[in-house]
């Protein structure tokens, strides 16, 4: 599971179409700039959150076609035996530049910056596009989440939700953005996440009687357990578990009912029989919403399915990934462009960003734009006084950052995102809908 | 990518330690039956099209732990070395009865039957659920899509819309709702899809101009091509498609702008140039409602992204998978369901299920209920009249049908959904907000 597999065809099949021909015409080794970024963000959404970069990376590295993927190319004379040499050598030499994982973005801030050859950086496109716009999804919605649970952690367990690859990636993301733990043991493993859960409806139900079950989890898992309290009756739930466990008892989990109710009658009652330190652990269809409507109960921690890996409402994001620069055949580089039509216009031209920061807070997405121009601008955004320089090296000649990928790549990310959280200014952070936090800005130089 | 890779820890933490309580305390071997049902449709919808079972069937082969699981499952102390032990020899013995993929649903449905120990049944839930509920809710969103599309063609195209292993599946899925083909390579190799795919407007932004991209991509995959012509100016595209192609021109390609009016436009240009066979192919933001508006414009077939791979409005389905009946201490089998509490109630016992079918079409949906009771009711649906059975063996003492696996099981699927659909009332096929389109009636016997 942990081995490294091939990603090469989980791409679309024009992009190896379009190479095909590139090779066949000569333009294929031209030079190319390529940028990510979303036009706007879901309605009513006040930032984005980039989420995925270190997965992209890890994948970037295994994007090679081995003899099982070509044999099936060949065989389904998908290309010619040109671009099936070509793809035989492909590893991707290029360089690229991005937002650090974690970072808020806005509508046209340049999230990747992708400069290769056309063929090595056109093949990427389904791959880059994939990873970032689900987890940036997952990422924006478990913010928004962190920031309504304030300093009570939130727990994700959303994996029944989501496709099961999906879900692996959804706990990665949620842990960007502020998450404590999952429920998932393939994320646990393969990022060094904390994972949590005890036992289900199910595990009662096996039992003859509720008692037995509690007494059970008990001996397996010691008096700091979790237990389920509310399979039957809530009340008798409780004081079943505290007689099972203990006033050591770690935590009751709610699963049910009006949570906001339930659980300070749920507090009450054990503070009653002397387990004041008992947490409450709620969990039930909870979004945003219901998390700060939830701020005045008594309640420990939020654990958060169905809607964190779905993106609460917004499943995807709308980035694109689009040719902004290429050379010609005068040699020289042209910034490109498709010509507006139904809100599908780009600006062409290699750009690099910087956040305005005054008095620590953000107050502008300053985008700087070099038309036909190779030469990057990232020392024009390094030169302005509080200007935040938000592009970093992440791929430089073919060679990744290994410190933005695996475990190491989480916590980093996680770091960044709650940093530049705390640069928003406060009506940012509000869940009703409203229009980008800050505004961005196009500089050509 | 194709090798079969370890399942065994895409699944939450507490299928593991609810199997390292119940081995402890002799409950793990006790025979449970679990079900998978949704309590309800995603709002207005007015039928569910179950899809993924095929895959679930290959993971299901796949859910081995292997040494490096067990060692993190050790090193993370998350359970006994008796679990262990359990672990390492751990394949799936029970057997599984349920809906053939395709076939559609309705509120109560009783979708998977699962009859195993608890620990073998238990340790499936996350994968179970998490492959039913998204691949679902994409061939849900995919059958709105056809059924508006009438005869012509829906082609998948939303890979970069979704987490990259599961834009695999919603390709898989449009196809069992009836999709004729995907832009994503890796479910064409999967699962024998046809798969399709040109150019993007990077490769007309690529070259010199317009022309020398449409002359490349003609020579490379000859005159029966498609042409994306709205880089630039449309009418301008048209022209230039035909000079480089010919008559002969396969397609053309419109990605953006009012796709009603601008496809009437080409379509008289086309006709006007002499290429009466060029077919025009539309994608941008399409969903079951603009599909069903562009009716009446002069287009050949519909490329899909973002709303079909989110399962346009309901990314997730609510199934859940539920302890309905399990063996006491007393060697016999109970019915079990958690008490009713914020709509989390069930209906415990073994249901079996059929579809009353009057005159052609289904009225009800008939879920036969056997409480208390281990033996199977299957026979009580073939002997009444009228009654479609909906439950079909997929696996059988741990063996797997590969009929309803891989390209074969595809296949059957997309056929099967297909002659489900056709029973239904032609009110379900509806686009607008609506009532499950038949009533579920539980008969207890």
């Amino acid at each position: 599971m942990t081995t490294s597999a091939s990603t090469a065809l989980l791409t679309d099949r024009y992009e190896l179409t379009m190479i095909d021909a590139a090779l066949a015409d000569g333009t294929a080794d031209r030079r190319c700039v390529f940028e990510v970024f979303a036009r706007r963000l879901p309605t009513g959404r006040r930032y984005g959150v980039l989420a995925g970069t270190g997965r992209l990376l890890e994948a970037i590295a295994d994007f090679r076609f081995g003899e099982q993927e070509l044999d099936w190319l060949r065989e389904q004379s998908v290309v010619s035996e040109q671009t099936l040499a070509y793809l035989a050598d492909y590893r991707f030499r290029g360089s690229i530049t991005g937002y650090a994982e974690g970072e808020l973005y806005f509508p046209g801030s340049p999230l990747l910056v992708v400069d290769a050859t056309f063929a090595d950086g056109v093949i990427l496109e389904t791959l880059i596009l994939s990873i970032l716009n689900y987890d940036s999804a997952v990422a924006a919605a478990a913010s928004r989440m962190t920031s309504a649970a304030g300093d009570r952690p939130c727990l994700e367990m959303g994996s029944r939700r989501a496709h099961e690859a999906a879900a692996v990636a959804a706990a990665r993301a949620t842990a960007v953005a502020g998450f404590s733990a999952t429920s998932n043991l393939e994320a646990g493993r393969r990022y060094g996440l904390r994972t949590i859960g005890t036992a289900a409806h199910a595990f009662t139900l096996l039992h003859d009687d509720e008692r037995s079950a509690f007494v059970s989890q008990v001996a397996s898992a010691g008096p700091g357990t979790t237990l389920l309290v509310d399979t039957y009756d809530v009340e008798q739930g409780v004081i079943t578990a505290v007689d099972a466990a203990g006033t050591a008892l770690g935590a009751v989990r709610l699963d049910s009912g009006d949570l906001l109710t339930v659980a300070r009658e749920v507090r009450e009652q054990l503070d009653g029989l002397g387990a004041t330190g008992t947490r409450i652990v709620v969990s039930s269809d909870l979004d945003e919403y219901a998390i700060a409507a939830l701020a005045v109960a008594p309640v420990d921690s939020y654990g958060v399915g169905t809607s964190v890996v779905t993106g609460s409402g917004a499943p995807t994001c709308g980035m694109v990934y689009k040719l902004v620069l290429r050379e010609g055949s005068d040699g020289h580089m042209h910034a490109v462009a498709k010509a507006s039509a139904g809100g599908k216009s780009s600006v062409g031209g290699h750009k690099v960003a910087g956040r305005r920061i005054e008095h620590g807070l953000a107050t502008e997405e300053v985008v700087v734009l070099s038309p036909d121009s190779d030469v990057p601008a990232l020392h024009q955004i390094a030169e302005v006084d509080e200007l935040r320089p938000l592009h970093v090296p992440l791929v430089v000649d073919g060679v990744v950052d290994p410190t933005y990928t695996g475990a190491e790549g989480v916590r980093r990310a996680a770091e960044r995102h709650a940093a530049s959280r705390l640069e928003l200014p406060r009506a940012a952070w509000r869940l009703s809908a409203g229009d980008a936090a800050i505004p961005t800005e196009i500089i050509t130089v």
